[in-house]
């Protein structure tokens, strides 16, 4: 077998083997086969696509180019739960504890984030003393114990993506269904848990900003989660304007805890719910109605902000900053921006509020930059809200930026005010 | 500027700038470029192609990225040809003298061959003495004298071309009309010829073989041309046969000779005629009919044929070879293929008689591989000649191939006969 053959089949529109497909995953894992052929491919793929089958076949070979996680130990009622990334999404934070208090088993490996606040795990680091590193025998221990744990990703898992990630960010071929969908799922199939459960975001502050392409994308990941033996269900999730009232790292956090508590942040209670239902419908074998009643009831009832403490408290975090949230969440330098007109909010921009919670230090552009954890934003009013001149829309916060000008200005750009009530788009688009 | 910007404005179907091609030409020449973003973007042109603009700037850039020929000494009225590649052309050993006897001023760089016989200078590797590599001073001296000489390549010249053609060749991107074009005119540029006469070949035997492409990438290459400063004009010529009646090296000079001396080939003997009438018309700057009669007129005359001679001495050849062809291009070993039926030859496919003649060793796979100067084959029909049964077809020889068994069970293969007289395409199909 040539490379240049597949590239040229590729090229001519033609759906690849699996033994092609194999060849070169294999040539990319092992690193045999050269960069500048494998970015012809993918540029090939960008232009021709993938059929279904292929995709499938991809996702599989590039699921097993590395280590898998091992969590037999756990059973069949594993779930994991993957965001395609917003601004403001602190779902697994409160999803996960639901879900484990209704028995639920989540042993979730999560990514340092590089966007506009850090990923999960820089989240969690928030909490003191959280440890973040386990080995697989403390980690499947504390799932066994207490339904759920989130480390961060160690071992090498689907080192084919890896290099295939790095390729396409510098050859401009991420934006490509196949490619976008085989690397997520290729992650999500090494990580081990039977049922998974995608938030596929649309809008300003997403990576697709099209519904239509979300849609698209959810259902060919659905597609390759269940040929590949694992239960998948997708929610199309609107990401127009960021998710909750917080933006950043201790922020998201203590948002999280209070939304456990019983705080009612409609947008970011519902996904969240939807979500914690979603895993236990598929993983516990339940009609999604009765898994939503459980959820809530779990979430009401309390147990879901307990199965939190346990979980923190097993890896070591002091959840005694859950009892006061304000002094958690307090930040070195801060400052509000205050409304210039009365009227309705009509839009407030998630990609906006996204670039001014990186301008105050919450995120990183490069893996092995520091997250400053207590910068970020405090919304006060969302989209639909009712303004009146003066009243403050949110409050920014920093531990490294003293001057706040420019985020403050930009900040005020997000807003779009209307004079009357805007009707806005559900929360929850569809369900696939 | 970055790379990847203008990968994905071209993936976007957007037109380069000037500054960007330049940006690209300059990284890919000094190295800085890696290959996986050259190889990526390459793959966008043979998606998105490039528009006339585009392409001149490109030809022009990479044309600057080495070494060019200075041929100033030499006057305005320096020509060149250049053939996109068939089976059996010999036509520069035959319109370069021509067109050199009416005053033209030949100084021709010739790459050596990868295909099913050497190039031009393998050809002429066959008179005994006859040197391909002079100095630059010797090379100007020798046209100045005599009006042409043709030498193997030296010199750095588009080392952008180089480096974009290997890569080409692996990521399955050759085929791509403005990358054709840009390379072939950056290296007839270089080369620093005022007038460029080009041969581009359709049919089973050339390297395109849809007339409509050919003439595509005619257009372009003469609007690139005339775009810097040459004059440049185009034929599009047929090579679904072979051209003339033999192929190989010795065997094709054999036959550049014998037209020379006046014997009458129709399809070599037009299409030489032809592209030194070209290269007289535009270097001599007089209508194409005019330069049509004068070729006619130093061929018919003997003049053509004396200036053959005189090159070749002054180049060191030993003419003495001349007087005796047969002698000349005697092989080792040779078989002879015979007509198993009577009836017209409707078709004899220049590809598989291109890949017998490698087969026989005349051609070489690397640049490397050593030619077998002797082998090659000799026809005796060709398409539309009349055949009765045990006719001999044609004669194969070689210097290292023992066994033809092979061989000639595939030239048999391509021969296809018909019981009518065939319709002939003309060997000119239009000129541009």
């Amino acid at each position: 077998m040539r490379m240049v053959d597949i590239i040229e089949k590729k090229r001519n529109g033609e759906a690849l083997t699996n033994d092609e497909l194999d060849y070169f995953v294999s040539g990319v894992t092992d690193g045999s086969l050269p960069d500048y052929q494998i970015s012809a491919l993918l540029m090939a793929i960008y232009f021709r696509g993938m059929t279904e089958e292929e995709t499938i076949a991809l996702t599989k070979l590039m699921s097993r180019s590395g280590e898998c996680a091992d969590l037999d130990a756990l059973g069949p009622q594993t779930a994991d739960k993957h965001s395609t990334g917003g601004v403001g999404d602190k779902t697994t934070l409160i999803a996960a504890p639901i879900a484990a208090a209704v028995g639920v088993k989540i042993a979730k490996m999560s990514g340092r984030g590089l966007g506009f606040t850090g990923g999960t795990v820089d989240k969690l680091q928030s909490i003191p003393n959280y440890k973040v590193r386990l080995n697989p025998k403390e980690f499947i221990k504390i799932v066994q114990k207490t339904g759920l744990s989130v480390v961060g990703q160690t071992g090498n898992f689907a080192p084919a993506d890896k290099k295939l990630y790095a390729l396409r960010d510098v050859t401009a071929t991420v934006e490509s269904l196949p490619l976008i969908a085989s690397s997520i799922m290729s992650k999500k199939l090494a990580a081990g848990a039977k049922s998974v459960v995608l938030d596929v975001k649309y809008g300003s502050g997403a990576f697709m900003h099209d519904r239509k392409k979300a849609e698209a994308l959810a259902e060919i990941m659905v597609k390759i989660g269940n040929a590949c033996g694992r239960k998948t269900t997708a929610y199309i999730t609107n990401m127009d304007a960021p998710l909750g009232f917080c933006v950043g790292n201790t922020l998201e956090v203590a948002e999280a805890a209070e939304v456990l508590k019983g705080k009612n942040v409609p947008d970011l209670k519902v996904l969240s719910l939807s979500l914690a239902a979603g895993m236990a419908s598929l993983s516990l074998g339940i009609p999604r109605d009765r898994a939503k009643a459980l959820c809530a009831d779990a979430l009401c009832g309390g147990r879901a902000y307990n199965k939190f403490l346990e979980w923190i408290a097993a890896q070591g975090g002091d959840i005694s900053v859950f009892n006061d949230l304000e002094s958690f969440t307090k930040a070195k330098y801060s400052a509000r921006l205050c409304a210039d007109r009365d009227g309705y909010i009509e839009r407030l921009d998630a990609l906006t509020v996204g670039h001014v919670s990186a301008l105050l230090g919450a995120g990183r552009a490069r893996i092995e930059d520091e997250v400053d954890l207590t910068a970020g934003i405090r919304l006060f009013k969302k989209p639909g809200d009712d303004v009146k001149k003066g009243d403050a829309l949110a409050e920014l916060q920093s531990g490294t930026v003293k001057d706040f000008r420019d985020a403050l200005k930009m900040l005020s750009r997000a807003f779009k005010f209307s004079d009357e009530k805007p009707k806005l788009p559900p929360i929850i688009y569809s369900v696939i």
